[in-house]
């Protein structure tokens, strides 16, 4: 048996098939699948068996299959890296459009040299855009390139994404996919060829969060204005909350989730997560026509009925989440036929429509009270419910994904 | 000359009638005014004229003019307080409706005895509406009011608002009046039947802000979880940033711009406020038919068109100030035949759309940037620029009461 070999073996009850690669260490094999994925395999309990010897050479196989020449170390765990339009895998900036359709690890580390040593790498490209130019469909193709990975054999998946949207996309992977291991999103406020990026510092944060315990849907972004480290959110708790500093994201209502040390790679969870482990879970598509909209004195109902002929509604109220009389009213002629979510433009709290009057008459209009879910989270919820559950107003009041939390566990 | 008898003196130099009240001190002269006002005046440098004795007897004309049986003190300033539904001048919750239209010092002692000695009182109500049911339309009657009392001697203004839309209205006093003394927004976040309620601490504190030297309109509520100060805000630079809490307000991107201690009654600001002095000077009215439209990934640019038919459109952009393709494509349709500012949904930072092709395409279309004045602000500002002045973009991009700062002098 010698590299270049075609073998076939057990992995974990599984069997694999693949190409014999040279390995840096006596203890391991490493075979390149046909996803092409490298796994490691512990030698001592590997049973290979030789299914056809040199069927390729390993040069041919790395040119076949774009294997880079970074070597594979089959200690390290293996991440996936999907980048959107994100800044942090190119060295240009994403607006300039420079980024290639696949890419290796010998790109990322070129791109970012800080990255080696912490895992072995498997780049892809799903879409080149100005985050402000994502839309649901790219949403879907990202979340099935996301599942493709998982099951092709990804420890963790990194997601580049411009800064703008980004908490929408990641809410809606959130609820597309059940995922076994971290997918945590990243980019940068600053663009790399500013002395003050934050590309490197978020890229390194981001492969160590995705190596973590940790089977939920992050944002990995400057945490303070310093360079020490990185804050984690929950992706349907976080919001873009500023237009430029580095640290503009933030956990709506409570800390972080966790955080990354830059200098130690070092994660720690402040809550509870979801453990690694299971099969990737797919409920992927997102209903045209969801519109949200905010109320405010002066609003003219009428703005409603304009967007009453899509699919649902997703309202900004004041306060616990109040509207005026005539909104009411109107609501009261949409609802339910079109769910109509209430939520609460304050950003922070939660929507209680049982308090005051004018509350227990959006109930009665047939309004769905959205809890703690933020705006921008329910309005991407809203859109998946309708295309993937029959009962769209108990999932809004379930929490899905984290995105709603219980009042009687206040986050701290 | 005795109490009772009507009288005409000058007063810094115009000339003041009205029936002479006993006085609590042989320094001043107390007169009742026709506006119902109470002024005092240095007793050693009037020179009163006696037009009529005993025309009203002192208890009649209280009776009249529905004067408190509380003593006027001509030692402190007098504070005008209008109710337009807050649950602070009312010992009952304010959604029961149970204030009435007028009330005088008693009343206002009665429900909040800790004010006494701080000034003399004048009550007075616009509305007794839910604070999700203020219209533009109430907005100008209280402009009105308030400068009223302004011109007929309050030394301060005091509005008791519902919190839910009191910054919308705190904004839209600052853009219709340009004021000589401080008018203070304060409310209420739980009910005066509440053992946490904030109705003491706020209404004490609101008096104490409106007789500090600030022609400024401010929003004064807690400033943190403890009972021992509030915080006070530019009305034009604050939003209930919370459903419940009773520091639901914030002074986005910066501190507050002043505190008031709830012991002493010390007032401090933080940064320079207009001093006061001068005339009030009244722009009131607020077109119709400004509409507020949040932009995000998947909504469809038809709902530009929906409000097009309005007098202006304020969009929240993502980041600094973006929209996708087809919104560009749609408000260049729109634009700027009927205004399209641009204001950023991270609530903190500013807009500023000349770094990215997105934004530059975004001001070819026509928009007008908003720079950092919040979404709700600029929303009320646009509805106030419309009905009062003629250029409206050119009003957009300046600082018209403080809702505008400059990146160059940064707040802290």
């Amino acid at each position: 048996m010698h590299p270049g070999d075609r073998i076939a073996l057990d992995r974990a009850g599984e069997s694999v098939e693949g190409v014999l690669l040279p390995s840096s260490t006596d203890d391991h094999l490493v075979v390149k699948l046909e996803s092409g994925y490298n796994v490691g395999i512990d030698r001592a309990s590997a049973d290979p068996e030789v299914l056809a010897t040199d069927v390729h050479d390993v040069e041919s196989a790395q040119a076949e299959t774009g294997e880079s020449e970074v070597a594979f170390d089959d200690d390290l765990p293996t991440i996936a890296l999907i980048s959107t339009g994100g800044t942090i895998a190119s060295t240009v900036d994403y607006r300039t459009g420079a980024v290639t359709a696949q890419f290796d690890a010998e790109d990322v580390l070129r791109a970012v040299p800080e990255l080696a040593g912490r895992a072995n790498y498997r780049g892809r490209v799903v879409a080149n855009i100005l985050s402000e130019n994502m839309t649901p469909e790219v949403w879907a193709e990202l979340a099935e390139a996301i599942a493709d990975e998982i099951e092709a054999g990804a420890d963790g998946v990194v997601v580049m994404h411009g800064t703008d949207t980004m908490a929408y996309t990641a809410s809606a992977i959130a609820f597309a996919l059940d995922t076994p291991v971290p997918i945590v999103f990243t980019g940068s406020q600053r663009s790399a060829d500013r002395p003050s990026s934050d590309n490197v510092m978020n890229a390194v944060s981001a492969v160590e969060a995705a190596k973590s315990d940790a089977a939920e849907v992050l944002i990995c972004m400057h945490e303070g204005s310093s360079d020490d480290r990185c804050a984690l959110h929950r992706g349907t708790r976080a919001r873009k909350n500023h237009t430029s500093r580095r640290d503009a994201f933030e956990t709506v209502g409570a800390k972080p989730i966790g955080t990354v040390e830059y200098a130690t790679g070092a994660v720690e969870y402040r809550r509870p997560v979801d453990e690694r482990g299971g099969e990737i879970d797919r409920a992927i598509g997102f209903e045209d026509g969801v519109e949200r909209v905010t109320f405010a004195p002066g609003s003219d109902p009428s703005v409603l009925d304009a967007v009453a002929d899509g699919a649902g509604i997703v309202i900004e109220g004041t306060g616990l989440g109040h509207v005026n009389r005539t909104w009411i009213d109107r609501i009261d002629s949409i609802a339910p036929e079109t769910p109509v979510v209430m939520t609460s433009q304050c950003v922070e709290g939660r929507v209680c429509d049982r308090v005051y009057d004018t509350g227990r008459d959006l109930l009665a209009a047939g309004v769905v009270e959205g809890g703690d879910t933020l705006p921008e989270t329910a309005t991407v919820k809203l859109m998946w419910a309708l295309a993937n559950r029959a009962d769209v107003p108990a999932t809004m009041e379930e929490s899905v994904a984290g995105e709603r939390t219980d009042r009687s566990v206040p986050w701290t």
